[in-house]
Order: C-alpha cells, then sequence, then structure tokens
C-alpha cells in the first residue's frame, strides 16, 4: 500500500517537495543508477506509484533510463508502461529484455494492454500480444477491431449486469456467489432479454435497500449508453457534462459489449485539454521527450504558415513604401496597431475554441456571440485609439498622425473581434477542429487589417 | 429516467444535433415560451438533463430567459443552479420565486449547496441558507469556513467508515441495516480508532469476498488522504496522476472528516484547463454570458500590457529612424522576423506551461528543456533564415539584406526559444501561475529582440 500524504496546505500548494517524486528523490535514485546500487534503487522506487515512476523515466535521460531500467529488472511493472508518454514507451519497451516485458503485460487489464499495443510498430505488438495468454490476446485484438479513438478502445469487457426483472436480493445473491467480479465496478447494468442495457443501479443503493426491492426501482436517474464506435472525446464530454460514473457501451444492435467507467473519461479529457491547447499554439502532437529533431519537425509546419502568412503583411505594407519614407513614424508606430489587434483577436478565439470545445457556443447564440466580439472590439477599440492619439499627438508632435492611428486602432479591433469569433465557428461547421491552426488565420486577418488600415489613412491624409 | 442514446458514430461526431439540446429543440421551447404554451415547454424540458438545461438558459437571451423561468415555474430543479455559468447564476437566483427557490436547493447536496452560495453576494447567501433545513444548514456553514478552492468546499461529509479489524461479513451487515447510506459511494473508508483513514475498500471487492475475509485484506493498493486545506487543483492532479475513484478527506489532525470523489475532480480539472487556456490568451475570467460591458473589462488589462509592451517595441524601431528613411525595405521586412519570433515563443511557452501545470518539467530536468528549445530555436532558426534570405534577395534584388534577414531571423528563433521556456519557469518558481500574461511577456522579448537584431545589423551592413 502506497500511502502518500499530500497534506502542507495550499500555502505551499506550488512546492514540488510535495510529491513522491521530488528533485531530492530523483538526485538519490540517480546515484543509486550510477553506483549500480539495486539495495538503494528498489527502496527509494519503493514509495513510487507506477504513474510517478512513469514521470521519472520521462524527466531523466535516456543513458540514466537504460541503466535504471537494466538495474530495476524484474520489478518492472506493467502499469509503468501503461503510464508512459507515448514519446518513450517504444524506447523503454525495447529496453526491457523479453521475461520481464512478459511478466509486465500480463498483470495488465485488457484495456490497457489494448491502449498499450495500438500505437506501438508491428514488431513490438506481435511480441507483446504473444506474451498473453490466449484469452486475453483475443479480447485485445478484438478490441483492436474497433476505430482508433473510438469507445470500442477505451472500454472494459468485464461487465456485472443483471436481468431487469431481478430483486435487491438476487443481487446479491449472483455477486456473493459468482466466480469473479471485475476488479473495480460501481453499476450493476439491468438489460433486457435481448441483452440491451435498460439502467444503472449502484453498488451502494444495492447494499442500502430490501431484498425484496426491484432493482428497477432503484436505477439512476440520467443514464446514457455509448455506441462501441462513438468518438472518445465525446465519450470524455458526456461523462463530465452528465456527472457519469460509469456507462454501458452497445454494440450497432444497441447490445451490451463492454462498459467505459469515470477514471477512463478524466483521462481522455486531460488529452483533449492538452490538444486543444497545443493545437492553438500549433505545437503539433509534440511532448517534452522527443528530441530536438522531432521537435523541430513538429513546429517547422506552423511556422511556415505562419512565414507565408507574415510575408502577406509585408506585401500589404510594401504597397505604402513611399508614405513610409516620406513619414518614418509610420514605420514606427505600424506594429502597435498590429500587435493590438493580433493579441484581442486571441482573446476573442481562445473564449471561442474554448466554448466550442464545451458546446456552450451552438447555432442557438452563434449570432448574439459574434455581435458582442464586434461591440467589445469596438469599445476596446475606442479606449485604445484615444490612448494612442495622446501618444502619437505627444511624440511625433502632430494630430493626424494621432487621428490616423486612432481610427486604424478602432478598425482592427473590432474586425479582431469579428474574425477572432467567426474562424473558428466556420472551422468548426466544416469539420475541421477550431483549435487548429485558427490563431495564425485570425492574426493574418488582423496583420493585413492592421497595415493596411494604419498605412493606407496615412497615405490618404497625411500626404 | 433521462435516456438519450449518443450513438450516430464518430462519422457524425461533430454533429450538434447529436446532442438533446440542439438547435430545433431550443427553436421550440423558444416557441412554447413566447406562445406561453407550458405544457410544450414542459414536454420539450422533460428529456433534459440538468446540465442541458443550464446549457439552454446560458445560450438564450435574458429576457427569453426570464420569461422561460417564469413559464418553468415549480418544475425548476436545484441541480439547473448547480450546473448553471457563475455569470448568470445571480440574475436566474433572483428570477426564481421565494418557493421555487426554497424547493430547489433543499433538494441538493450539502457539497452541491456550498457550491451554489459560495460566490453569491450576502443577501442571496442568506436566502438560499434560511431555505435548508437546520442540519443541512451548519453543514453548509462548517464548509464555507474553509478556504476557497480547498478539499474542504469539495468534499461531501457523507462517509462510510469502518473499523481497521472488520471482516466482509460485518461490513455487509453494517450496509444492510444502517439507517440510511450516500446515494453514491463506491468505497469503505477503513479507519483506526482515532478516526484515521487507514484505507479503502471497493464495495465491488466487498461482494466478492468470503464473509470472514478481514477487510484489511482488501485494501486498494493506491491509497492517499487530503488534507482539507488543500488546494483543489493538486485534489484533480492526485485523482488523474494516481486514478482515484475516492479519496478520504482529513482535518489538521489526520481525523477523517469527508470523502471527494472522482466526478468532482473531473469537474475541477476541466475548471483548471479552462483557467490555463483563458489565462494564456489573456481573458480573464470571462464567459459567453457576460454583458459587452463586463467583457470589455475582462479584456482591457492585457491589451493594456499589451500596448505598453507594443509601445516597447516601438521605441526600439525609433531608434532606427534614419536606417529605415534609406532603406524602406527594412519597414517591409521587419514585421516577418518579429511574428516569427513570437509565434516560436509561443510553441515553446505552450509547451511549458502545460508541462508544468502536469508537473512533467521539474527541478530534474529544466536545464535539459531548456537546452532543448534552444536547440530547437537554432535549428528552425537556421531553416527559415535560409528562407528568408532567398525571398529577401529575390524580392529587393541584393545578398546584403537576405544576409541580414537571415541572422536577424536565427537570433530571434533562438531567443524565443529560451524566453518562451524560460519565463513560465520562473514565473512558478516565483509562485506565480505560469500561464498567467506570460505570453505577452515573451512576445514582448521577441519583438524587442526581432527589431533590434534585423534593424540594428541592417544599420551596421547596409548603410
Amino acid at each position: 500500500m502506497a500511502e502518500q500524504d499530500y497534506d502542507r496546505g495550499p500555502e505551499s500548494e506550488r512546492d514540488e517537495d510535495d510529491y513522491p517524486l521530488n528533485k531530492q528523490a530523483v538526485a538519490r535514485i540517480i546515484e543509486a543508477v550510477d553506483t549500480g546500487d539495486r539495495d538503494l534503487l528498489l527502496s527509494e522506487m519503493e514509495p513510487l506509484h507506477a504513474a510517478d515512476i512513469a514521470d521519472l523515466l520521462e524527466q531523466i535521460n535516456s543513458g540514466d533510463r537504460r541503466a535504471l531500467i537494466a538495474l530495476y529488472g524484474r520489478e518492472f511493472d506493467g502499469d509503468i508502461l501503461s503510464e508512459l508518454d507515448e514519446s518513450i514507451r517504444e524506447e523503454v519497451i525495447g529496453l526491457l529484455t523479453p521475461e520481464v516485458l512478459a511478466d509486465a503485460v500480463r498483470d495488465l487489464d485488457s484495456d490497457d494492454v489494448v491502449d498499450l499495443v495500438e500505437d506501438l510498430e508491428g514488431g513490438q505488438q506481435a511480441t507483446i500480444l504473444s506474451a498473453l495468454e490466449d484469452s486475453d490476446r483475443i479480447a485485445v485484438q478484438q478490441s483492436l477491431t474497433y476505430p482508433e479513438y473510438s469507445a470500442g478502445r477505451l472500454m472494459q469487457r468485464e461487465v456485472v449486469m443483471a436481468p431487469e426483472h431481478w430483486c435487491v436480493g438476487d443481487a446479491i445473491d449472483y455477486m456473493r456467489h459468482v466466480e469473479e467480479l471485475p476488479e473495480q465496478f460501481y453499476h450493476m447494468i439491468l438489460v433486457d432479454p435481448r441483452l440491451h442495457p435498460v439502467g444503472n443501479v449502484t453498488l451502494g443503493r444495492i447494499m442500502g435497500a430490501r431484498r425484496e426491492t426491484a432493482l428497477k426501482d432503484l436505477v439512476e436517474d440520467t443514464f446514457h449508453t455509448i455506441r462501441v464506435t462513438r468518438d472518445e472525446g465525446d465519450v470524455a464530454y458526456m461523462f463530465n457534462q452528465y456527472h457519469l460514473i460509469s456507462a454501458p457501451v452497445v454494440d450497432e444492435d444497441d447490445r451490451l459489449v463492454g462498459v467505459i467507467t469515470i477514471d477512463d473519461a478524466m483521462a481522455v479529457l486531460d488529452e483533449e485539454h492538452e490538444e486543444d491547447i497545443m493545437r492553438l499554439a500549433g505545437v503539433g502532437e509534440g511532448g517534452l521527450n522527443d528530441s530536438v529533431i522531432e521537435t523541430s519537425k513538429q513546429r517547422v509546419p506552423w511556422l511556415a504558415v505562419n512565414l507565408l502568412t507574415a510575408i502577406l503583411a509585408s506585401l500589404v505594407i510594401a504597397q505604402f513604401e513611399a508614405t513610409i519614407t516620406q513619414f518614418v513614424a509610420l514605420a514606427v508606430l505600424m506594429p502597435i496597431v498590429a500587435s493590438m489587434g493580433g493579441n484581442a483577436a486571441t482573446q476573442s478565439l481562445t473564449v471561442a475554441v474554448r466554448a466550442l470545445a464545451t458546446k456552450d457556443l451552438t447555432g442557438s447564440n452563434v449570432w448574439r456571440v459574434l455581435w458582442r466580439e464586434i461591440m467589445v472590439g469596438m469599445i476596446n477599440g475606442l479606449i485604445f485609439a484615444a490612448t494612442m492619439a495622446i501618444v502619437g499627438i505627444v511624440w511625433f508632435g502632430g494630430p493626424e498622425l494621432g487621428y490616423v492611428i486612432a481610427a486604424a486602432m478602432v478598425i482592427n479591433l473590432v474586425v479582431a473581434g469579428l474574425a477572432g469569433s467567426a474562424i473558428p465557428v466556420v472551422m468548426d461547421r466544416m469539420g475541421i477542429d477550431p483549435a487548429l491552426g485558427s490563431g495564425t488565420f485570425v492574426t493574418t486577418v488582423t496583420d493585413v487589417v492592421g497595415f493596411f488600415a494604419f498605412l493606407g489613412l496615412a497615405a490618404v491624409f497625411l500626404v
């Protein structure tokens, strides 16, 4: 039992020493590895949860990783592989001896094995599958027939079900006498004679009810079945929206084939968050453990898009070369207009992307939201227009430049509000993830509009 | 039983008609409200979960909201208030008649009432508290003595515990005969004679074991207690990291005072993510339902910071007015260098902020991560330097400008990698949320460095 007490109160909430895997512990483990002291290594690793050990392997360099795994030997647990970031999972599996790997994967539940092997290349996948017992291997292979990122990949097959006409006494007697119950389960799923799930009863309710009470009378108010092909992101959304603890998974004939529990849904929700935030920044799939070359490769595509859009903005500026030569103050001030537009657009964009992900921005309120963003752009544009007019007058000593930059600021912030909210909505309607690169498109709009409005107005009114 | 079947498969995953609250349903509900047809309203609202009704109230305008609530009358359920976004919660509570409000809150669990009243102003808070039964009111008031965003506010007080020496038979007999069990519980918490929690046993394990088996022999491998003052973000992290389903909460003497379940932790995880993504964009606390004025107010602060930093960048440009007058191509090209730097910095920043939040970036690997970001900046800098050198030569017909922009690009992308990862790390060490405005600081650095490097090199080598 790996008990840990996380209890130093909020005043130390950012103190990483609170966690079993603190800097000192990592240093001691590395020392044990360096000196080849297996007893010290095992005693240092003993309080760590598999998730902490996975974090440890991610944080140390690949030389230490190899040495640690060699020294740790047969202690290596299958759960560590499950917890490991995909970026180093293949490397770690490659470092395990065939015996250690076989032991490790045999301990895992079938849904964890599925999660493990689905991203591996053929050779490693075959090694792991051949290490499993026949029944587990068949279960894993069947799960792999479902689409990637589907409910079928996420579910566990072990379910506890009861005919819908049972009463509490039947349920208790059944559970008390059945050969084997799943390690973790929270509901008994009521099914009709064709194996269609019709309701969930919590174990707590069963325990608290009289033997003759019908299970039907104890079902949860909120009950959702999930089609086996359903996208895992939608599954996570449902669990979060409806506070589900577990939900039955059904095949195309609505027959019960498995169950998804909230802990798996929570992990998916966390991954979806990561995906959103990374895509908004144009970072791709990257993790901390990717090599320099891999990381560079992941980031180049969006930088390349950004270069093209930046050149587009430059082409706008190039149209006004003559004006700039005459009033070099324009070159000094023009990045301010563009930068404010980019910032305001990012604000609108982030609110819209998040609201689309949580289904708070829908067909019912999209026009109201767009209108609000335009109005906010107008108000904030006026506020900063006034500020910049004063800056322009003070800095360059003439009212005309102040008027021009003020007008450009209002125009650009209104456009920022409109583009920042409309572009993700349109992408979503087209079936494209609105987080994906919309930042680049939106700031292109504000750069182009910002430069064009400012330099164009200057060309008309100053020259 | 509100059964909903979310099962049209991934091919329609972005189809919002999949959800009970689709555009057509909203339109029919608004029509029922407009025509005052209460029966139609009730039949349309019947399949909706409280979370869906809350979403509905958020999506419609305030006039429709008022009319809907008036027509809906006593059907209004307390859970709707719990699910409602804070931005309109006060408004909705104000629209309920005292009787409806009292009925609504009396149905809620005490932890949900805490969540509801903690953000209300005094008058509304007092109204709700006075509607509760005495025992509930005392429980709520005691929870409110814990710090905001602490485990104490999140936990429920109803726990199912057992002395550590009990066996399975004792546990089953106890649960079968106790007056009342909590609606939702997943574990029996084993406690020692001083009420210190020592282990968790799942109900499933109890059901599957022989009567004479000691509960001690069935405890979960992973067991964590949570101090009542612990920050809720840390609680969510623990649940996600260690796959907890429920965890006992203890006071400063380590005595059991409540329990937190995974569904509450999942909601917190979702809120923390929202906070991160909003702070990264400098949006503050804003939601879709805030008014134009409120939204404007939330966004002005970071725009103001951005204006100051943009002016800083302009001051750099102003130092090179003479050079720009001579080579106006510099004004055309300089935004490209700044934009590429800002984009690369945002990539590094996002990876660092996310890794800090998930505790993947720690004292043990910070130097390796910084070094990797610098190297990635170098490589990507060289790639885009080569591209821009060619663009510069082709566009402006001379190699010198190409060399200058290439060198500035490399410098700025290296600085972007360094600043993008170092600034959030330093903010985190200082106890400041690294998501908070770090984007503005980082892009200020890349703007200033980008303009200075490009114009400075031009001044030296072109003039």
